[in-house]
């Protein structure tokens, strides 16, 4: 026995230090929840640091300082409490942040019962922190609809435990954007029972109302109870009834020092009873480390979905770390949907497309290809049932439409790879909708804003706010409809709309100069006229010309055609000089809406580093891309560029790691720089694809030569269905540059 | 004693008869809940037969049948149980009937429950019926958000109460129009208390989801109690969870016969607390009977506004059955909006704009002022928080508009009428909200469809459905904004929409003749040119040219400018002889969307009868309205030509009764004939209008003079500011025609 545990001891030693060899290798410790959770208003990552499941409903997390924070999480001030819902890495106004629960101790106090904090650790699934101020050790747990809580009360006397329902996280300033109350209940069935809801609207996007509901039972029966109303407390009274007002319950114990007192909050959007079932399904016991366990697991099973070798443990950690945030949304919330009944899956917090199009969801397609399917189809259903699909969807409610329909990108790249299970006719339809019927009213909920100008004039015209970005994403989208409709047999559409996806050039104004490049988009009027005074290096916000990017970064994004923009930037060779300048010159200070001539912080900028490939000269791409990792990403709080944007920087970074990044909407990868020396990813049904970089070092940042599958792959990009079904990608890694990658360069709807 | 008793008798007798003396006589013996109550797909009227208080929150009553009737009640079949949700005299696919509750005999059946039903009886705030089936008597009686519920088991052995919280109104079909079942839940808190909640959607207009909750509460403690899903009875378990599935619960008594259950069921739009908390409120008693008086007081109190002397009983009934039944909507959900927190009241079911705003509106403005504004200000609320003023809303949600955005005509008519505590500049920003920014989607939820055509050409082209009626509602609305613009000094504003006031000549076609008739509206093209073949008296329906309505009726709709449009039909006579044609000339049998030339049983031709008016011979008004009001009203649940429409032809009939009828959206009433010897319009502040027939009989139905507070009044119309500080209007019958109102013709906006 003894011989075959040291075995097996070896066996599970070299799987854990080599990470490639048995299944399920333990992952979790990699993975930091506080990475990238800086609060900076702008460019912290927002990240949510406390415990929850991959894609689950409940995320179970600090409340902290001003509760102004986008994850509710912020490391400075007090922590309020832990509340049931959140969301990862958004900018903007904060949203969620329902169903508070905070453990005092000493005489209650309704009104300010925040507390002073020591010794936070998290790992995926779990969260413990001291409440200082009461002397509290609390301890988090969570199943994907339930919140485990586990309190110790170091002190005799009075304790303490609050639910809050009138609380939520906040923005204060423009009220429209900043969440508010609209409705709260709650009712204290027993002494170790409780229920009820919160109901809030608004936040960013300004969303309907959603409701909260919970259902929460404790491990030992309170001593006294009480409820209050807008900051009027009423001891002894179990309910309080909804009249738009915040209410709250407290269960207070007369507890002994050490005493433990467990609670379980199970949470609906439907309904109470509902909100009690998932309790009972979910978590219909008191083994607090059962649920972390489980927690644990699944988020070790979910990690094992891509296997890295990777020498330096600080890349390892920022990897898990990334993979782990980019697994916390969409949230799953099947089954839960207060809109309509459906078969369909439903995932919410879809927040926001604009951000997760380009690199999120392609990681889902490759890594969990059924999850991605369920997605798409929940686009599918809300266009079905409210009218399009959305851009940005969250708390039951379309949110912000930043710039394009890029669910349209998602359709398209879900077709072009293949995905089953998804009614490419319907979702044709629904692309449609986007492009051909005019949204409405403030034109940022759904659709496309400025589509009647777009439609016309073949540019979205200067009287719209973001008429820049709008039209090269709309020509982008439009490509995206040309190939599903091509893919379907519907010529007619597939003409319309390949043409349309030139409709960039109709910006395009070859006449102007900066800084040695020729040619860039510019606003242009409804009469043809240019708006030649437009500062090309300036990016623009909601109200400006090219959101969250200037006309540089946008006069680079044309991913379906990049060798006809090549051609109107003059040619490869100025094409060149204009990347070069792009990525070495710098602008002006950095905030959400100015930006450097390039800045990876927003996600416009995503693809460019790697748009030497389609000059022959892959090399600059990997140096640059390599130097952007470097120089952006880092582990701890503030290890991210900027808003995580739901897992956006994080899957960025994911891909860049393995060596290569998908184009969304296409079938086509392009090669960067690997900084794994091997990525194994599994695809489903237990295909694997490998990819090794032979050689690689701090100076062997080059491809020499490469090989699929052992035969020579001399091209600086690869397509979807030449790994889909596994196998061994294997870079040789140089310090010098090659001619690897020169020709037959990444292809373009050109054809160029 | 005796003698002062005598006194006091014979007083109450001739206050009694003479109607005119007393504050609140008896007059909700003159209501018959059933009149118009008739189930005829397009031409039953579907008031609501059940018991509600004025505006109730709760409107209790029968679903009968095959549950597809409009508001629940249909004379066939058999009844299903009570809801708590209706709506009255609606068209098209039904909405609400929630929170059913049924008793039965015998051995529980939680799948055909329905019983046969014998000696119906109903009065303002009651309603009684035998379930013979069961030998059950029910009765049932309300408060504003509460349900009194009565039942006598005469049966020995096993008796059932159920609660169906799957059930609601449907009219199978085109499933999304139809409503549909999101989700219910239901506990049975103890043997004598259960709550929970149904969530449905669409229905006409296509509604978001909706939730009643509801808590109830009986005075017998069930010997048995059990709960159901989707069809799967659960005996003893006392509660079912939301699984987007129908549910139900049961309690069971082994009754004795002539044993009495009561039951209170409390009803809340925002949560089962606030159910509860509005039965407490409302009804914390189980006296039936004081419940019951408390709504036959409201109701008197109501009816009371209007005091009518009539020698004809008939009359009178319908009179007040009309008043009684526009009375009911919409109805009155302040501090029940789960959408948003206001300060503001909130009134639901505007169901519709389209049908209201020409008579239901106008009516509440002269009987309860107050009532009117915070109907407005709902609308204005709803502009703020949602975008737009609804045309139609419905169940918290935004439901079809038909036609113009005719929101604008009640604010018109508010502000020229001096309505005190409305926000006109917000109120003119959200008409020009209608006016300016395109609805977007499928154009019928909000705003004004084929508003780009409209805003470019001038008119709808013919791209877009009813694009004749549409225009000329337009048109109308157009000069609402104008008059409230020019109210505020805004006269750019005012200048530009009274210009587009005279859009409807743009689809004015001269060189068209029809049975006599020169000059009609035509549908246009986008590039000019007219469709010549369209059947003039042919009416369109939803996807039709004119909505509900045909050219004949359309091109006379220009409630503004009447002289003007006199003037493109070629002058008075002409005029004349087309009104003469339009009203003697029978068309196609009837239905919803075909008409005769001139049809009273659909809103567009409400004020045609009166045009006589404007060529100087009100008495072919007179003689008109007469002959509408005695061919097409009567009692009993046939009594209505068409649906209700939310107390709309009730409306048109209660003010030609009086004598005259409001021009919406401008302070002119146009003078008919009155059916009433007397009538007294109570105008709030205990200022009073008398309107008194001198000499009226059968014969003598013609206006021979009139005079107000004393002096001649020449003229067949009156200013809202003439009557508005109360007074007498006093016309002189006569059986012959006269030169009363030939010359001082109605104000028209040309001034000609």
């Amino acid at each position: 026995m003894k011989n075959n545990f040291r075995i097996l001891f070896t066996l599970l030693l070299t799987c854990f230090f080599q990470n490639i060899k048995a299944e399920d290798v333990e992952l979790t410790n990699y993975v930091d929840p506080f990475w990238g959770a800086a609060e900076h208003i702008w460019i912290g990552g927002h990240t949510f640091a406390g415990a929850a499941m991959p894609f689950g409903m409940v995320k179970l997390g600090p409340d902290c300082n001003e509760k102004n924070t986008n994850s509710g999480y912020d490391r400075h001030g007090k922590i309020h409490g832990f509340s049931h819902v959140h969301v990862s890495g958004s900018g903007g106004n904060p949203k969620y942040g329902n169903v508070l629960v905070m453990a005092t101790s000493g005489k209650l106090n309704i009104k300010n019962y925040g507390s002073d904090r020591a010794n936070e650790v998290a790992s995926p699934g779990y969260f413990s922190v001291d409440y200082s101020s009461y002397d509290i050790h609390s301890e988090f747990s969570v199943t994907h609809s339930v919140g485990f809580h586990k309190y110790q009360f170091n002190k005799t006397g009075e304790s303490n435990i609050l639910f809050d329902l009138g609380s939520y996280l906040i923005w204060p300033g423009d009220l429209s954007w900043t969440q508010e109350l609209v409705g709260s209940e709650v009712k204290i069935n027993s002494r170790n029972e409780l229920q009820g809801y919160t109901r809030v609207r608004r936040g960013w996007g300004q969303g309907k109302a959603y409701t909260v509901f919970f259902y929460a039972v404790l491990d030992t029966p309170a001593d006294n109870i009480g409820t209050w109303k807008s900051g009027v407390q009423f001891d002894g009274e179990g309910s309080q009834s909804d009249t738009n007002e915040p209410v709250g319950a407290y269960l207070t114990y007369n507890s002994k020092p050490g005493q433990v007192v467990k609670l379980k909050v199970g949470i609906s959007f439907l309904g109470v009873e509902k909100a009690k079932a998932n309790l009972m399904n979910e978590a219909n016991h008191w083994d607090f480390e059962k649920t972390r366990n489980d927690a644990k697991l699944a988020w070790n099973k979910e990690l094992n979905k891509i296997q890295i070798e990777n020498s330096n443990e600080v890349t390892k950690s920022i990897f898990y770390s990334a993979l782990y945030h980019a697994l916390l949304q969409p949230t799953n919330r099947t089954g839960e949907n207060p809109l309509w009944k459906t078969n369909r899956p439903y995932y919410d917090d879809f927040f926001c497309i604009w951000d997760t199009f380009r690199a999120t969801h392609p990681l889902f397609t490759l890594i969990d290809e059924k999850r991605q399917v369920d997605m798409v189809n929940t686009l599918l259903d809300i266009y079905e049932n409210e009218g399009y699909m959305p851009d940005a969807w969250s708390g039951n409610s379309y949110a912000m439409t930043q710039g394009g329909s890029n669910s349209d990108v998602m359709i398209a790249d879900a077709f072009v790879k293949g995905l089953k299970g998804i009614d490419y006719e319907l979702a044709l339809k629904a692309m449609l909708q986007n492009a051909e019927v005019v949204p409405g009213g403030n034109e940022e909920k759904y659709g496309r804003g400025g589509l009647s100008s777009y439609n016309t004039l073949g540019y979205v015209s200067n009287d719209f706010v973001r008429s820049g970005s709008r039209t090269m994403e709309y020509a982008y989208n439009d490509y995206c409809i040309a190939t599903v409709a091509k893919g379907l047999g519907y010529n007619e559409v597939y003409d319309k709309y390949s043409k349309k996806a030139s409709n960039w050039k109709n910006i395009w104004y070859s006449g102007v100069e900066h800084e040695g490049a020729k040619g860039f988009i510019l606003p242009r009027q409804k009469d043809g006229s240019w708006v030649l005074t437009q500062n090309l290096n300036e990016a623009g916000g909601l109200m400006g010309w090219t959101y969250e990017g200037n006309s540089w970064e946008y006069s680079l994004y044309v991913p379906h055609d990049v060798a006809e923009l090549i051609h109107y930037c003059g040619g490869s060779k100025m094409f060149e000089q204009r990347l070069d300048t792009f990525f070495t010159k710098q602008g002006k200070s950095h905030s959400q809406y100015t930006n450097d001539y390039f800045n990876i912080s927003n996600e416009p900028g995503f693809l460019a580093p790697l748009l030497y490939n389609y000059i022959g000269k892959p090399y600059k791409s990997s140096e640059l891309v390599r130097k952007i990792l470097a120089e952006n990403f880092k582990t701890g709080l503030d290890g991210l560029p900027g808003n995580d944007d739901s897992g956006s920087m994080s899957a960025w970074f994911i891909f860049h790691s393995m060596g290569f990044y998908p184009i969304a909407g296409t079938d086509i990868y392009l090669i960067s720089s690997p900084l794994n020396n091997r990525s194994i990813i599994t695809l489903g049904q237990n295909k694997k694809l490998t990819i090794i970089a032979k050689g690689l070092s701090d100076n062997n940042i080059f491809i020499r030569s490469a090989t699929l599958n052992g035969k020579p792959l001399n091209r600086s990009w690869f397509r979807h269905s030449e790994i889909i079904n596994g196998g061994v990608l294997e870079f040789t890694m140089d310090s010098k540059i090659s001619n690897w990658g020169t020709s037959d360069l990444p292809p373009s709807m050109s054809g160029r």
